[in-house]
């Protein structure tokens, strides 16, 4: 089966809105089986009865977002009768539906609402619990095409409660089987992870191979029909790639730190120069991130290390403020001060500026310091770019907690 | 001009990854005058070559993002060679360039690199400052394809460096005048923005109005061919919104906040609870903040803001830790320990969980102190979405940090 989604709107093509509908769509179809093989975004307008008519020669299963509202602009109803052929009829019960819902929040209603009420012949109502614009399903022999109102909050739960049953009922003899296992891999770029793993899955049969590479970190995806074999690919990459493999699926890497933290019932601290907050800022993203965290540090000026976490003046004269004994003392310090199970304290140049030779912009300290083993530093360089710089910084500092952790 | 945006990656398809291209993208078009006429999202493979030659029958202008890696799904570069029948030639010059990226970070290079080194017959190469993969630009009579890295922090210096002064050149005299003004708002809602603005706007004639609201902020844009009815829309809009617009351009509030504290040679620390290091985070991600920015917070525990603000356990126990008075406490204990100038405190629910009937997941207190003039506290109701609480409360913070600075 293939799926192609159109989203319609002159503001997405003006960059004013995110398209966070395709992500909605495209996670909730592949629960399905199916894959979204295709997306265009379309301008309201004419456009969006000539990208159907183009999807309808190649799809069996068609999603429209977008333009089901009163207004001028919004045409995608029109759009879809044209494509398929269908004359656009007139339903009052609908029509009383709106104005229902207009009394109930005491707006007045005008004439532009009666097309809302217009439904392509032969086509499904979809209700909107969340707005006044009903969702529609048309069809022909070949392609189902369902049409979802633009709002996030009326699409979602209308493609939820209302789209996914009906295309389960329809589809339920085509739906294939699909089973995906996707790695998140930090500390190793994405050519080595596809040289150690990439022959050996291939060799299998019928696995798909996918690679995403992030600052700092590869996901890998392994997808297929057969469950065992995708099983099998993934205990090949696992064995291949070891403890590079930070988790599986989508979690990110401070919610497995945090998961992790909250299973061992440990606490962290962080004590950061360079990285200003963000490794606190993005544990605390995560919900219950309390339970694990409690105290953080932000200790840009040399000062700041000083009085806030004990390190020793003469330890910065010495070795200066980007260097393993002060990375060390830092951790120590946050350790001492919190009162946590594990902390970890971050040093370096982010530049553009407060770059040497002997100490170049990109240049970290990494220390962890846990209560009963003690410390460990490292050294890295990690890009230039400052705000890239800060996010893989970050993204390591996680990294050596979560190994602390297991 | 027709302009039209491939986007390639299986993972956009998926649902994994977002489109965040297409905005940054259409938006930077946009002040050149070019709208982005229709956009498609293709996966990985053959598909790519075939959204390039249907792209090709319409578009002057064809941006195509993603599908240059080293990878073996990595086939933009073969897919415009093979569109615009071009061959693909091998340059010893970037292979260089790369292994000098590779040795310069201490990695080892590998043979599938060498992908990264085709370029189709006559293209232009672009520099990738902050990558490996170069981007590319191929032409013929009709159609210009601008092939670039599909990682943001690449994409984005390459575009606005390297494809968008060539394409000023290469278009000179086909893209029409365009002048904009963009304030940014803060505090103030797009209906509320539209309703003070756009109808005096309006009536000064072809001055186009845009609005792009995000969480917590909107921008208002003025957009014309003529540089001084453009100006005088400005004027109006300066003059009816009043201190809500924090900047004009494309600064950051963090930016904005940054370039005031510079100017008055003022210093800030910041004590968080419910942002998490968010604030100190985002005044760290700007260039030269360490001389404004030496101190930070993230007293998460109650225990913490006793312990590093001296905050007074009593008033923990009369007020909670979410209150004015607690608010009050850490920006005077901040504006103490740190000896800075102005010091910001946040404290409130992010949720999901933590809150009451009295006290809402969403309630936060904030509090300014400053040398010399005291402290004063502001209580908010925001979003109860975790990560959107937090982003709403660091731009708070550092909105009021930036009208302490003014």
């Amino acid at each position: 089966m293939r799926v192609e989604i159109i989203n319609t709107g002159t503001e997405l093509l003006l960059g004013q809105v995110t398209n966070t509908h395709l992500g909605f769509l495209a996670q909730s179809l592949f629960g399905l089986g199916l894959r979204v093989e295709r997306q265009v975004t379309v301008p309201d307008g004419v456009a969006i009865a000539e990208a159907l008519k183009d999807a309808m020669g190649r799809a069996d299963l068609i999603v429209v977002t977008g333009g089901l509202g009163p207004t001028s602009d919004d045409i995608t109803r029109e759009a879809a009768a044209e494509a398929f052929g269908k004359k656009l009829i007139f339903h009052q019960e609908i029509l009383d539906g709106i104005a229902a819902k207009f009394a109930e929040r005491k707006f007045a209603m005008n004439d532009l609402q009666k097309a809302q009420a217009m439904v392509p012949e032969g086509g499904v109502v979809l209700e909107n619990k969340f707005g006044t614009a009903p969702g529609l399903i048309v069809e022909n022999d070949k392609t189902v095409a369902v049409l979802l109102p633009g709002p996030p909050g009326e699409l979602r739960p209308m493609w939820e409660n209302e789209a996914l049953p009906w295309l389960k009922r329809k589809f339920a003899d085509r739906l294939p089987p699909m089973h995906e296992v996707q790695l998140r891999i930090l500390g190793m770029g994405e050519t080595r992870v596809q040289i150690l793993v990439e022959d050996e899955v291939k060799a299998l049969g019928a696995v798909e191979v996918g690679y995403c590479a992030r600052p700092g970190e590869v996901d890998l995806r392994l997808i297929g029909s057969d469950k065992n074999l995708v099983e099998k690919a993934a205990e090949i990459a696992r064995a291949k790639l070891g403890d590079v493999i930070y988790t599986e699926g989508n979690e990110t890497m401070e919610q497995t730190v945090v998961r992790l933290a909250r299973v061992t019932k440990k606490t962290i601290a962080t004590a950061e120069s360079c990285t200003g907050g963000l490794v606190a800022s993005r544990i605390t993203n995560v919900p219950h991130s309390s339970e694990v965290f409690r105290y953080g540090w932000v200790t840009y000026a040399n000062e700041a290390k000083i009085t806030e976490l004990g390190v020793p003046p003469g330890l910065l004269e010495k070795h200066g403020a980007v260097s393993a004994e002060v990375a060390r003392a830092m951790a120590e310090g946050a350790l001492r001060g919190s009162g946590a199970d594990i902390a970890v304290a971050v040093t370096g140049i982010a530049g553009p500026t407060g770059g040497s030779p002997e100490k170049p912009v990109g240049l970290v300290y990494f220390a962890i310091a846990t209560r009963g083993t003690g410390t460990t530093a490292w050294e890295k360089n990690l890009s230039p770019v400052r705000e890239t710089f800060k996010y893989m910084a970050s993204q390591i500092a996680l990294d050596l907690v979560r190994r602390a952790l297991v």
